[in-house]
């Protein structure tokens, strides 16, 4: 059978301008002889549509424009992934669905068994599960529809969940001839062959080939990365969708040669991932060019080459903007960078202000010494800085603080936390480290002054990240441990070697911090655990307390 | 029987210090002769405890409290409410449940059948919903138990889900004699009489007596009232417990005269329960100060009002930071409001450090017009020097921005934005206005000129919120249709009389503010539909476009 798999990039919500892509692809499909088309879940409104689908006009919509493609199918079997009511019982009133349309009929819906309710998916607020499978007759073969989730934990790869239907061995005794997944599967680093192991448990089950169609696009937290799949009966990989790109990919199933199998270099698919989600969510919010803040330090070098690829290096500017702490050594790495870049760069002292500050403030603070106040005072000034930067030309600030810094709160609110993305929120700093490194792989990019100085702030004088934090080294093992594979603080202690009180130390850190990641900028997730969307804590809570 | 309904008010998290709190009521209603005591929802943890229940030590310890609550409960029947482990099938590993404990034995668990999952509510990330129930016999009585949500469905009041059971239903053929509930309700404007009637319900259909004991207490943006109920089996209003503050409600069922009915001035309460979320979430977060901008304006006069019956009058520093826009008489009326409600005032003005802003960004704007960049930075500057402020004396900032702005993004990110509550976040601007009269019911506290002037940023030269807005009666109309009931634009049109066009000005307007409220600080909740929370939208979508 020829298969059309339309890998591609909705806007969120958008269902016109998504339905118009959708008709698009079935007239080229048409053209070629396509005997089926698979679309990404939720094809019609994109995914995640959140709290839109309680706006009875959206799913109306998102029907009507079911209906307008339902003609535009003539001689293939299509799927599209769509919300549509529920009419039965349950508890909600709306399913994540799948249209079966065959030759301008609408042959019925596959319902979304298993929704995840986990981590940064929130399904069961929205949609009720569906309870009925089958096969779907064309061309004399049999075949088997699952959505995205659907496939996961048959191949053991839920966590925080163990669901009582497994919809794979349920089309056991349908003994499909294929298997179709429509698919919104965020990226995660590390987590691109992860989905065609999944695939791969599913065949070698069902005895027959795998498709798995992948959403690709970024719309803020997520960066859905595409990597489209297709394994045969035997669960070897035959042909992969192109990450971080709408694709076209033609399947065809009789073809017997399988193509070599997936390889990735894990640092290489994070740069991209990284890029992408800067590139598509400065896209779909209408920004041509961005800014930063260019200290001299790690994360804000990494940051620029990220926006320089991301929207071209002349859309980018780079703004050094020193007081009396920054070192001669910052800004001069700042400009090698930008020229090897080939960054527009603006230099803005702040002495001037925040001595200005300083004076205005006196009063009230007389008797009083200098403390994290003017610290965090000259990063608030940069931050304005480049607030005014970008509302007076429309420019999208890129924010660059890392995983790390995040989660320990070593960061000023309405400081250096301003931005409209965090690049890096979600890239602990030993990491950012592995980037800068792979980075200059081929020649010195980020100068390498930037990489082998110590970390600082350089808020005042003689400043080092080391002075209040540990190694981070061991932040990052402590990070690792708590936040992501939610060890006991005893065990963190054991499993690296770390005394007991730095644990203590370093998880009382991370909650105190909740209530600065509360208004920080939205951080692109890469890791197994991104702060915001995926990682729902108290702002005061009384369990991790300092010793 | 004599019951002693607990209502307390938890420490999220703060296991031991809860478990002091259940012993020491224990301790208490042992010399007082009472028979049962019953606690609220999750009372060992506080409700909600989000994603801490994710760290198995954490539902370890929970159990070892339980451990300690059990024998000091000599001769009484005792509820704690509790997350325990689901060592059954179901997806998810945990319930939410209570502990029934009677004369120092642990008898069993009754958990929690109806799980919310919409609006700020979101247990189905982490349980799994109970499936058996019964009653339990003491001291010859039948007694059922339902937690919270098990009640409302069947009087009608869940919105947005359809359970598939009914607990009050399942217990009818038990034939209970009383019905207990743990309950963890938050405040909502003109809520706490609808708890009355749902317990009325219940009563009614089952013949008994229902008492539901409520937590009190507020911790982020979820109020918790209190007004434990008591009513009996006609469903007659007997007894209430206290608002906004713990309480010891002694109840004793064979009393058969019940008290007056419930009467409530709907506007104190809601000031009410904006002090109570201002002073709890101060006190929990070991604030004991707070500061506020004082511009003269209604919204920061109302703030002023609350943080000062919340802290103190001597706690809560009023700051002025006038700039060349600031009218002669707002400064004047922001004076009189701190001389009326004994605030310590402070004048900063932002005049100079404005000025220097500009000539450090001229080079950069060469050739540019004074624009909405310059009414930002003014925002931010006072923005830096309220958190200076805090910073250097360890105050809470209080930000006033009212729904309405918050709504249609009529603020400035980082500038008034600041702050760590929003207190009026969740009240439209014409409920603003109603609460202001509310205040000066008996003598003029907020001055009357800053209630009748037109509202103004006063952020350039004659500016007044009306050139950039429509009249706050059709913003609210239009947030109170769209925001709060999911109507269609056309809807909204018809049911309030507003252009159409209006309505998708409006409407695009609040979509496309989600970025900047994603980084706003918390906002206490006292609508049915909360910014933040409550409601989960994409930052970049495409449904509600300009037109």
């Amino acid at each position: 059978m020829k298969i059309l798999v339309a890998q591609l990039n909705p806007l969120i919500g958008d269902l016109t301008g998504n339905t118009e892509k959708i008709l698009k692809t079935l007239k080229d499909a048409k053209k070629q002889g396509i005997e089926l088309v698979l679309f990404p879940e939720l094809t019609i409104c994109g995914y995640p549509p959140e709290d839109l689908v309680f706006h009875e006009a959206f799913i109306q919509q998102m029907m009507q424009k079911l209906e307008e493609i339902i003609p535009e199918t003539e001689g293939m079997m299509v799927l599209v992934g769509l919300v549509r009511p529920n009419l039965y019982h349950g508890e909600k009133a709306l399913f994540n669905s799948a249209a079966v349309i065959q030759d301008r009929q609408l042959i019925g819906f596959q319902d979304k068994w298993l929704l995840p309710n986990y981590d940064v998916f929130n399904e069961r607020r929205y949609f009720e599960p569906g309870h009925f499978t089958r096969t779907w007759e064309w061309k004399g073969k049999r075949i088997g529809i699952v959505i995205c989730e659907d496939i996961w934990q048959h191949a053991g790869y839920v966590d925080f969940t163990r669901y009582e239907r497994d919809p794979i061995v349920a089309l056991i005794p349908y003994k499909p001839d294929l298997l179709l997944n429509l698919s919104a599967s965020p990226y995660q680093y590390q987590k691109p062959d992860v989905r065609v192991k999944v695939c791969a448990k599913a065949a070698r089950t069902l005895g027959c080939p795998v498709i798995l169609c992948c959403q690709v696009g970024a719309n803020g937290q997520l960066i859905f990365d595409g990597y489209s799949v297709y394994v045969n009966k035997d669960g070897e990989l035959c042909q992969l969708g192109k990450g971080f790109a709408e694709d076209a990919m033609k399947i065809d199933t009789k073809a017997t040669a399988c193509k070599a199998p997936f390889k990735y270099n894990v640092m290489e698919d994070l740069y991209r991932a990284l890029v992408f989600g800067v590139k598509d969510y400065a896209r779909k919010n209408g920004f041509t060019k961005a800014c930063l803040g260019l200290s001299g330090g790690i994360d804000s070098a990494l940051v620029a080459c990220i926006g320089a690829d991301a929207l071209g290096a002349e859309n980018l500017l780079g703004v050094r903007m020193p007081s009396e702490y920054s070192s001669k050594h910052s800004l001069e790495d700042a400009e090698v960078l930008a020229k090897k870049l080939g960054i527009p760069l603006q230099t803005i002292p702040i002495q001037d202000v925040f001595d200005h500050y300083k004076t205005l403030l006196s009063p009230s603070f007389k008797g009083k010494k200098e403390d994290v106040t003017e610290e965090n005072l000259q990063a608030r000034i940069r931050g304005n800085i480049l607030m005014a930067l970008s509302n007076k030309f429309g420019d999208l600030v890129l924010s660059t603080g890392n995983k790390s810094e995040v989660a320990l709160g070593y960061s000023t609110l309405y400081g250096d936390m301003c931005g409209g993305l965090g690049v890096l929120g979600d890239v602990m700093k030993t990491l950012v480290y592995e980037l800068a490194r792979w980075v200059n792989r081929n020649e010195e990019i980020i100068p390498q002054s930037t990489i082998d100085k110590p970390p600082s702030a350089e808020l005042r004088l003689n400043q080092k990240d080391l002075d209040s934090l540990p190694d981070y080294g061991i932040v990052d093992k402590v990070l690792e441990g708590y936040v992501e594979d939610y060890l006991t603080r005893e065990e963190i202690a054991e499993k690296y070697q770390i005394p007991i009180e730095k644990v203590h130390q370093l998880v009382h850190k991370i909650h105190l911090a909740e209530y600065k990641r509360r208004q920080g900028p939205p951080i692109l997730r890469v890791s197994k655990k991104v702060f915001g969307l995926g990682r729902h804590y108290p702002i005061v809570q009384g369990w991790a307390k300092r010793l």
